[in-house]
């Protein structure tokens, strides 16, 4: 056989376009963060999956496995959290390399149950083989009220676009542990939260829950592969455009620092930089001071205005030298720590 | 750190400590084929989640890409059968080397495709990573009707023990693929039958079903790590003992030749040859004829007597030289094709 090379689009259209009997049950199948199903009127559920493997999403040898263990939970519940929901029950099917011993292990699972517990989320299931690359598969499940679930593809034109925290710092994190060995000490003591948004992400659920409860979101996201990517998805199944500020962009106050010592450019890190699990999301016209103190008063962090949305297709940057397309210009996942 | 050992058992035990909030919804977590969750009383959901890994569960390079896809998805809506529910939605998660090429993974998609849809399940969602290992992991959603789903730890001393076909022809299938070269052209021929059922196993979706509807099965699981091994799930988890008659065991009518030309024994495959997808149940007393009547009459495939349960624990064949303890003796996945 012929061995033309593939892309994941064209998996994923491969897959897409196996439909098997449509359920009536079935609410949204393959295409935003996770599929929903409702087996009632009150409750609809949401499921996600996502395989990380050794090499392609982290690096056992830098990351510990305690932080490792929570992380590969943590980025699926953020999922749950992009469309509102909360995580209820998980399932994780392991491949374990022999080498990695009993301690490594335990320290992992206790990561896991760790996050689990923080979440009020359940292990009900898994399967673990011994195999030579470490590969972790979660499903999480998750419920919301039913018909409240925040999808991808119902924003419009004239509305506003949030994010829910900084962005750009466990880019700037992963690229301190590539580099560790030419900092100096100060500099390795300014990464320190940097380093730990790579190492060990928090998901946006409480965010998540209250600007669902707000009903003043019209399409959210997680950021995951990078604002360009995660924001490119909105705009292609909404089919608007979006124009972000490049002076709006929230950050961590010693990111323009850091950058300068790693010698990257901070908006690239922001813009490009994937993995830092906060929500990316379209607000109503007229509504974002009601929303912020809605936020506010609900207890949620802070949240940050960067842009627009307007008709037409794709993501742009705004910038003082006039617009970048930046369209799907995100992180790939491919050997980082 | 220390790299000692670990085995399955532990990291099964690692996470089934790991408790998070029970869930009200929650009827059966770790531990069986499928958890179980109860969205109403109703129905009930059955969900189960599998990691199959390249040179583990099998060889792509002697496993056709369709029929490998097919039973990616088989081996995982038996777990479902084995509850007595009937699937609904698949998630697919795929580590995918470049070296397969597109036309390889466009017939294993197809492959999955059919068999989701023969037992109308819906891919709903999935995660496709570029990986150096081939590695697919399957979650499956199913669903029974409220409170009755066939669980494993309600088996009682006093019952029969049945199977829903023959057994040890998966395994033999396996152990010609490893001898094929040595074989004659007559010995393949013979062979074909067996091959098959390695290469592409059906689930028992629709006599699990019936099983679950004649109300008179105690126990039950499917047979993917041979009888041994998975009848003695049954008993470790009720609390009892089985005992299986060595000339009641079913198989295929070539199973006994095929054998003579492999140099294998017979027996040695029906208790330990892995992979058949058969159900083993456990039959309330003095039903067994009822049961017999009832499959046939709707519609069901041959079932069979292979033996009985007593006080005390473990797996036991009886032959004419004694009791053989046989629990757990079952097929290990490594390096089957």
């Amino acid at each position: 056989m012929s061995t033309k090379q593939w892309s994941e689009l064209d998996i994923i259209r491969l897959f897409a376009n196996s439909t098997g009997n449509k359920d009536t049950n079935l609410i949204k199948g393959i295409g935003d963060d996770c599929a929903i199903i409702a087996p009632s009127t009150e409750k609809h559920w949401l499921i996600t999956t996502d395989m990380l493997v050794e090499a392609v999403h982290f690096n056992s040898s830098s990351h510990p496995p305690y932080e490792l263990g929570r992380k590969c939970i943590a980025v699926n519940i953020s999922d749950i959290a992009a469309m509102g929901g909360e995580p209820k029950f998980a399932l994780l099917s392991v491949s374990l390399p022999d080498s990695l011993g009993h301690e490594w292990i335990a320290e992992w699972s206790r990561g896991i149950d760790s996050v689990l517990k923080e979440f009020n989320c359940q292990l009900i299931g898994g399967d673990t083989v011994r195999g030579e690359i470490l590969t972790a598969n979660i499903t999480i499940i998750g419920d919301v009220e039913g018909n409240k679930a925040i999808l991808r593809a119902t924003a419009a034109a004239g509305e506003t676009i949030f994010v829910s925290g900084h962005l750009g710092s466990a880019a700037a994190g992963l690229a301190v542990l590539q580099n560790m060995e030419e900092l100096s000490k100060k500099a390795r003591k300014l990464a320190l939260p940097f380093i730990k948004q790579h190492l060990n992400p928090t998901p946006d659920v409480t965010c998540g829950k209250i600007l669902r409860q707000s009903g003043m979101i019209t399409a959210m996201q997680d950021i995951s592969d990078g604002l360009a990517t995660d924001l490119a998805h909105i705009c292609l199944q909404s089919k608007i455009s979006a124009l972000i500020d490049e002076t709006e962009l929230p950050c961590h106050e010693d990111l323009s620092e850091m950058c300068k010592i790693l010698g990257c450019k901070t908006t690239e890190l922001q813009i490009s930089g994937g993995e830092d699990y906060k929500l990316v999301f379209t607000v109503e016209q007229g509504r974002d001071d009601e929303l912020i103190n809605y936020v506010a008063d609900n207890g949620g962090p802070p949240i940050y205005h960067i842009g627009k949305t307007v008709p037409g297709n794709g993501v742009f940057l705004v910038t003082d030298n006039g617009n970048i397309d930046i369209t799907f210009q995100g992180f790939e996942h491919r050997g980082s720590s």
